[in-house]
């Protein structure tokens, strides 16, 4: 999981519009995508620049433009210049800091998301911030490196009866909105996995360490929470949004995207609340412990220390002590320590202390 | 109860209106029961196959399909292409991860509730899926397994005179989820008795048992809600929704299902409350055992330890120590040391040590 | 107070509108109230069965059927036909389980609240279920026993000059409702002298008897707010509702009713804060207690500790101390062991211990 | 501060617009104070008793009465038959237990509110209830005891020169809000004071004094909050509320009242938190002392116990014993106790525990 | 940052629209920067005095009074009645403890807000009050001091290319507010640095004095966000002010500011939930340390009293003690202790207590 705050500060004072790439610092390749596909036909190839992405001119065919790696700024402002994009469209599409939302352009449709998967069941989560411009019949996507979520779309692209050959640029919109949501259920399952394992951990054996994981799994959920939330009034606002970029027959997807997302949260809510009660859980666990190390030492100081105290007495050197003279005086004593004890034993036995 | 979280990223990549079966493996037989009623009469009987299950043609009678076993994907595939199902209508049909909602077609008006039910006492609660599409003169009701909620329904419909045998298909709509609400006071009524139960074991002894139960309940009531709480607003869509196909004096019943699912809600904080409470008390009460048993080391310490302390001045060697001469030294002594003894006894029970 | 939760569930299965007795089994007689009054007159006198409740047939005067026992289910369900009340209506009055609300008729206006008494000072609180149906011309109350709560209406009945006797129908369910809004009042009363006594006791001797009686106190507040809190809601349906039935001079009176269940609300969420603080008041006493416990203990062992440790040292068997052998050896030692002491002392004096 | 809840129930049964003064029992003289004013003029004098006060006939000036000691309940009965106050209003006016509101009636507007002033710096808060009724050409203000909270705008109503002079009868009733809402900084400030000192007395020396203060302050916030907080629905109310009785040129000045009550929310608010601040800081400080305080008893206990128990070795009466009669075996066993104490300090105080 | 309360009741009773500064004794020198722009030039200089500051009267350029110090009461009198300011507005400007707002003016449009820096990186926050006057061609600043947060603006303004230069006056106060929202982000990461440090010595080494750096940022957590979290209400009265002074490409601007305010909200609602966690993490070390501490004391004090015990009891006189005439004896007792002492300690080890 990405750090705690990007460095966003070095902005402060340069006017609104600027390109800065602002978030973690990437090296990967440039990487252009162009599909264009109609019922007809689909066909896909890799730019080598900027300069060779230019909008569509015949309506006919949905163009999709696929960029990975942000940190080129420069490429992103030639492609905004091609595409007249808003210069504060573009600056936050190279901000990685950005709060998933959506904006409605006269002519576009914007909106962030965060793309989270993880690499394998070990490894942490990966925030990846993925930026959509939805025009009239292009589509603009921007990867900050470019993960695997978009390759079952392009697989999809394939089949000329499917759905997606046969819709709009706003139905290829909702489906990569949709391969990226999908996403957050397998992040969920991992999370899920943890939680579970930290129960039975809590139950066999809780130290520190557990009370550590709990913390960082709360921490986890916080970050999530953050990137998810949004996504709900994110959808709302393309759905209600004044523009007609959006068919009807899409916004029903839109809808399903959304309970999605609804279902989403209610999972990290109540990943949240059993947090809450595994660190409850862990906290009087501790207390319980204290209390058994208590009564151990007051079983040991209360059976001891009155066995002690009459030894003390014997051994004590006065000159006239008639008990030390008596033949039996020495067995006695130790029979009534002895039953001093086993009195004492019986009494924290019953009060259920051992 | 059902696990913590439905396996789901099976389905990430696939495109939206593909049906898999989501939720628990189940490998029960396919049950399609038809029933058709009017006031005049009432027919029902047990389909072998979707291909038999044909839309009502003629508007006379209220068609009911029950379908049991939604696991078999193909069977709900078939019936969806024979009612012009939408597609993300069949998926959520499939998905038993689904959250409670209302969504409003255009020819027709789908929702999805959890039926809970218990088996017996001491069983657990059990969570199906019930999905329900009401069309203008159908209702299709898809069951996991199919549970004997909705016998009594059946039994209703051989009344002639029966409110429900002179409605149409929107109040058999309605008795299907009154009847699925209605059983949520048994499951409450159960979780009331385990919570009374929990205050006696609280009051009684409570222990590291007492605790793992209480968070069991918080955790099940956690788990309650959210099968709970989007019904409200499910009713809300259905109540509110731009449809005819719930006439108006449906509306008042459904007006009252509301009423009943605010009451569960209701009892539900008030039971998430009390368990609350509950835990306080647990952990005041640990830390008050804790305070009894550090005052018992107390009492034994702060009498011992002077007493002994005499012992051990007595029991010194040195040659010149008058007392040890003195033939009253030895009774002295032991006086002296009870009487220090009952002064500290004294002291305790005064300061309600003891 | 009434139990946590309604056997409710013999009722699943049943057709909405079948009239079954929910709630405390209840065997008093049927209690059949009529009181006809206008400016000019007004008549009271005990009918003897439900064959006897006719609708008023003269518009002039206002017609008030008050009913005692509803668990006598056959005379609310001739009532029911009499006056033609909706069945579900009908369900509700008899469950005695239900939530405060309003429901708005065709022809009539339901509402239902809880009036909550006490009998003597010590004596708990009681919780009775009333449901009002006012009508054109006519007011029919069900109570559950039938309290006192409404005699002071009666006797304003007999004031010919009175606002009651020269309003409608309208205004006599407000005086009812008002009646029990005003009993709140009485019942906060109560509890606020059970939070200033918790408060003395909490000062003066806290022990876990305490602390049982702040959660129960708690419990209650739990039961009033549920109570309580739908009443609001319930006032604003019948202000706004969309009913001729109520005329605009009533309806200042009943934002005067709405005010004080504002102001009821806002003493019960104050007495749960202060419930709340008193147990943290108390959780901090407990673990200040076993601070002071733990400091005497402390000064006790390290007090007595080195001393004993002196007396062993002297107690050795060598045979070469030379310090046995010493003429002022043992006033020494014992003058040493008070120095020891005294500082001890000195310096738990000092560091507030004792 | 006034108690927790005044008696009211003695109220329940009368009929509503019944005039009891509830509140506490006050017995200060009856106050009539008549200040008529316009541009030209201001006039101001004392009234002997309720009947000299005439609402005014000719529109040109404003008229102001201001009446000290509502428990004069005939009076406040005489003066709303000469303004035709409705008699809830009245009712309103002598219940001292109102909580803040606004009511728009057809001829006037009428609001409460809690004046809330600090007699000097030690003293306690003293809550006192204002009414004010706004008609058209006239401002009735009702006080309890008659605080100086009005002085100032006496003041300014001598300078001829001043809005207050030039405006009209709203003006005025805004000027009596805005003077009791600028009181609320006042105990504000001393609040402020308090937690101030309460968090340099947590640092230096926190003892349950200290615990029982910050309940104390929870307390008053929680008072202070409850007669606050409704003022800014109160204000709303006055702004938007369907009445012309507030000019348009005033409601400017409203919606800077407005704008102070919630500074005032927003104090009260942090103020809270940092009271439940203070709370955790508190019970934390007390469990570190607990800590150290075990801390004390453990190093006395495990440096002094293996030094006892070694001389408890060389106290027995064991015949053959070969170190008794060595030589050396006396100063041996001293330094090889001196040995291990060190030791055992050495320990302690590399793990910080001395 | 600044203390907890400004003094502010030195104004109860002074009409409103007085103009007293409130806040902090300030004592800086007044400064008026007049800068005036268009598309054409910029031209830049320092006023003497109030009187030279004159409303624009030519409507081609944008007039920019910033002024420095506003302490200088007459001089903003002055200011207000040149530019024919509402008394209220001006009362607000010289109020350095005013809540972040925007007011409608008919003419002109009125906002506040804090504007916080870091001075260096140890340093604490900085608070400071800007007020920014929007009229037609006109923009007046009013700074406490006088920050360095606008020298960015006016090195932009000497870009002739620029949009700011090219834009009206409604931009300029746009650009005037992203430069203090911009300066958050710079807050929140030195806050972020601290907190992560604070997670460092959590690991590391908690001690009290974590608890108060916890404690303490927590406080400026709640400071924060109080300066912060108006901003938010403020700018949507600005958008959707009724209001033609912001043109509507000025709005998306105003929208991005907004987009960033939620950003800088989100991120403070993230440290607070962190700072909770961190304090759960201190008290549940702290309990863990006291486990620890008492697992020493009781280990210690289970081996050695067993051992003192037997020591003691052959410590004793009696004349008939068998054992002690043995030859073995003394060395059979030796490893008897041996013995025991290995046994405890291994029950230990194996119960992970040491």
């Amino acid at each position: 999981m990405r750090g705690l705050l990007t460095k966003r500060s070095g902005k402060a004072g340069l006017p609104p519009g600027t390109l800065v790439h602002i978030g973690e610092a990437r090296t990967g390749p440039l990487r252009l995508r162009l599909t264009e596909y109609d019922a007809a036909g689909c066909e896909e190839r890799n730019l080598a620049s900027a300069a060779e992405c230019l909008p569509p001119t015949d309506g006919g065919k949905v163009y999709w433009l696929d960029v990975g790696g942000i940190h080129h700024v420069q490429v992103i402002e030639q492609l905004g210049q091609a595409f007249h994009l808003h210069p504060l469209m573009l600056e936050d599409i190279v901000n990685t800091d950005q709060r998933p939302k959506a904006d409605v352009y006269d002519d576009c449709l914007f909106f962030v998301v965060k793309m989270l998967h993880v690499a394998d069941k070990e490894a942490t989560i990966h925030v990846e911030q993925v930026s959509v411009v939805l025009g009239p019949r292009f589509v603009l996507s921007f990867e900050e490196n470019g993960g695997p979520a978009f390759e079952p779309i392009r697989t999809r692209l394939k089949n000329p009866k499917g759905r997606l050959r046969n819709s709009g640029a706003d139905y290829l919109a909702y489906a990569l909105l949709d391969a990226i949501v999908d996403h957050y259920f397998g992040v969920l399952e991992i999370l899920g996995e943890r939680i579970q394992a930290l129960e039975q951990e809590l139950i066999r054996d809780p130290g520190p360490a557990t009370l550590r994981t709990i913390h960082e799994v709360k921490r986890e959920l916080l970050f999530l929470r953050r990137a998810v939330w949004p996504v709900r009034e994110m959808i709302n606002v393309m759905e209600r949004g004044e523009t007609d970029l959006i068919q009807d027959t899409t916004k029903v997807y839109l809808r399903d995207v959304y309970d999605h997302t609804i279902q989403v949260m209610d999972t990290l809510e109540t990943f949240r609340e059993m947090a809450t009660g595994m660190l409850d859980l862990y906290l009087s666990s501790v207390s319980h412990r204290l209390n058994s190390v208590m009564k151990v030492l007051t079983v040991i100081t209360t059976i001891f220390m009155p066995l002690t105290f009459i030894a003390g007495i014997y051994g004590m050197n006065f000159d006239y002590m008639p008990e030390l003279k008596w033949q039996w005086g020495y067995p006695s004593v130790l029979l009534a320590m002895l039953f001093i004890g086993s009195v004492m034993f019986w009494i924290f036995k019953r009060k259920d202390w051992l």
